[in-house]
């Protein structure tokens, strides 16, 4: 599959019509053409079309699109079958509402470690996670390639810890922090990090103007 | 000010814009040429020259643009000056989250008041803010114009909850319910949703492609 340059846009976008999509499969609907989708999702038709053209062809003119074959692409390309590994570190009310809470299976990850400093948590399961004390991350991580790690610790510890993370051969980030973690230009590691500030301040936009 | 039809993106870009330019002007940089800029933010020079061209003049040809008033006016364009009231709904670990480390403040928003059934916190402080039971919720809103609600409530109560908050004259939800929340078209109410899973599903791509 030619998969160059795809624009960040252009990925952004693809969870959000994975969402769409599933939500159209469960209300049964089989089939739906690139002009409806363009409506429900706020989108012209013709970026609808340029979107999915970077990963093949999945339309068919006068049918549209199949619901369910478009779905199952999208999942694929987006890599939720691949059953990655993750480990949560900081298990404090963020970190507790993600492993409580967030579906991390239904995106494709194991949720295999938490580690914290807190000793009323540290050898005991949380949400069915085991917790280790945050001085054994180092070991841990040479035993268990671990794909990614959600980091959910105060914004002081964010950098040593995923210093540590990156040292120890994490392949990813998924950064709650708000703080923006040093990554060596040649480390391989992907950090995706989740600015709440940016949608509240969206929402003020749209409350202003 | 000219603020015909800007496109979402751009809107979506604004708050990246304002994080960058508040990183520039604490380590003391006074200007930055479109063409840093991008650099520093992986975006186009003529992008970034497009983008602010919706909002006025604000570069300079060879001087480049001026960080503070940058950043000054974004800011303003984005509301953050407007002191938007707020409630909460929902404290539980998400709502906690959110309540005892996000910096509402620094995004325009004076958080009044949280609702939650549990009886060990309503009447209680939480994060320096009262707690009040849930049933309370529309009689305060007949009292207290209410600018944003934070909704951090179970999934099952998304649609009743913000059906009630829509009915009593909210004008905008931060939805974190991850639920497609029922917006009648003539409600004038803002919503913006917080989808976790989609950012862990970018993650998932770059870490897949």
């Amino acid at each position: 599959m030619k998969r160059i340059n795809v624009s960040k846009n252009v990925i952004r976008r693809l969870p959000r019509y994975l969402r769409r999509l599933e939500d159209l499969s469960r209300r049964g609907v089989q089939r739906i053409s690139s002009g409806e989708l363009a409506v429900q999702m706020g989108l012209t038709a013709s970026q609808i079309r340029q979107d999915f053209s970077n990963f093949g062809e999945f339309g068919q003119q006068g049918y549209g699109y199949n619901v369910e074959t478009l779905r199952h692409a999208i999942s694929e390309i987006l890599g939720r079958s691949q059953g990655y590994s993750a480990i949560l570190i900081g298990v404090g009310n963020l970190g507790s509402a993600l492993l409580g809470n967030f579906n991390f299976e239904a995106a494709g990850f194991k949720m295999k470690a938490a580690f914290d400093v807190a000793p009323r948590l540290i050898g005991k399961e949380h949400f069915g996670v085991m917790v280790h004390h945050s001085d054994t991350l180092e070991e841990y991580l040479k035993h268990e390639k671990t794909d990614m790690a959600v980091l959910t610790v105060p914004q002081a510890l964010a950098n040593t810890i995923s210093h540590s993370l990156i040292t120890g051969g994490i392949r990813s980030i998924w950064n709650f922090t708000n703080v923006e973690l040093h990554n060596p230009a040649d480390s391989g590691v992907v950090i995706e990090s989740v600015h709440f500030s940016d949608s509240l301040l969206t929402l003020s936009y749209y409350l202003t103007n």
